[in-house]
């Protein structure tokens, strides 16, 4: 595996993800940004069933999204293949921003940052990042560094 | 309270929910239909924190859509008003289902039809419909008429 | 017409709008955002065709999200009745920002800020804003203050 | 190229598609649906830009969905990743249906049937099926049975 292969990803910008402008709908960037966090850490290995909670999977942790941000630098159409770039960073020890970037071409057209706490299911005190999300994130940055898609 | 008062809502079209087509996007409506049912609940008096569950919510049975169908009749378009109705139906003890009617003035445009079934949240066996249910349909039953809107 | 009851609008969490962590998934919040952005001209009176495009509606201009944020404050769980209140802003002839506070009784539990520049349809260059929209933000502008909710 | 390749998907359930009771949510099923159409077109070898309308696009014909249906046979969890089989049909001149098997492993989890007419964009009357769309049902029909996944 390259060392930073679940970094990247692509994808095909379908017609229900558009408006009638005939553009993403500005939301669905957001839904793609996390999509893409979870596809990454997938292929980097780790059972999304162990990160998210549900009624059936008893996880100690959860991790809100405490702020999100979208900028669009170009529109983004039906059809369009993106080439997707993440780059994680832990803020502290229960907070971590995921940031990505979806190129088309050799252009940055879109670019989100989600930043996530950390805290225990139950009660929802802040937690320190579980392992698995550490070893993702310091796996990433030894080799990413935000150039150009 | 009017006897059925709960069972017509209204909904207006907005931009997001439509496709580059100008049209809502199909899948938006079985969306509106469930929102449509849980709206009718709320409006007589059920507590939905009782009927769904999550992970802070401990209740004992869940409801998963098996079957649903949507008829699309006319074009549904950006900004329509639509009056919204709803038909629910006992099946038998773990199953019902609920007919929503969407309607642009006096003609119906879109009909939807949910069937769900009634499971033990834990071992996934059919049980019996929770009493809030039976009554929520039972009421509804005495005055509704499938009419035009 | 109270002077500002155009911005100030209720919105009831839904089943779907949740995630299986039991509140809102993130993005759904800025779907909210210009739900309620679409929704307060209407009740000022802006005719929906006349400002978003469609392959039948013939607008002149259009509306594309160059920058968005979210800010989480507190969990906006399954059922939870929010107030809405709207604060536009124009930031200079071709841009205008719309802000959102949602809150729960007295309590904020979340801000969107969505900034909106203004393009010709065909040929995507800036102009100015529309005259509707210009109307809204200035009646808009007389008595908002950004109170709690 | 494989007779058939382009009928046959992958899909990972993500986070975003479940809600609280950690299943995905019903009507997101039938966007995968659409989606998977789109794709599978794509393959195909089909430009969606020529499919679509918007109001760039100037596209002769559109083909809205007057009908839909969705069976969940087994409840479709967070992280499955699901093997996606598509068997679209001719109707008649101007209506054709997508039908679409979701599985997990050699089980059919769920399946969808999308019946589409083909109009004309602007007096909205019934139309032939263009070509390109003619072509991509005569081949899938060549090699495609419907066969457990």
């Amino acid at each position: 595996m390259r060392a930073n292969n679940w970094l990247e990803l692509e994808k095909r910008v379908k017609f229900g993800d558009c408006d009638s402008a005939g553009v993403i709908h500005f939301h669905n960037l957001l839904r793609w940004a996390h999509e893409s966090w979870e596809e990454s850490m997938e292929k980097y290995g780790i059972n999304l069933k162990e990160i998210f909670p549900s009624i059936k999977n008893d996880t100690k942790k959860i991790f809100p999204i405490i702020n999100c941000e979208a900028n669009f630098l170009y529109p983004i159409e039906l059809g369009s293949k993106l080439k997707i770039k993440i780059v994680p960073k832990k803020i502290n020890n229960h907070l971590f921003e995921v940031n990505t970037s979806f190129c088309k071409d050799t252009k940055i057209v879109a670019k989100t940052k989600l930043i996530h706490c950390v805290l225990d299911t139950i009660n929802r005190k802040k937690v320190d990042l579980p392992e698995s999300l550490e070893l993702w994130i310091e796996a990433s940055n030894i080799n990413s560094k935000i150039e150009c898609c």
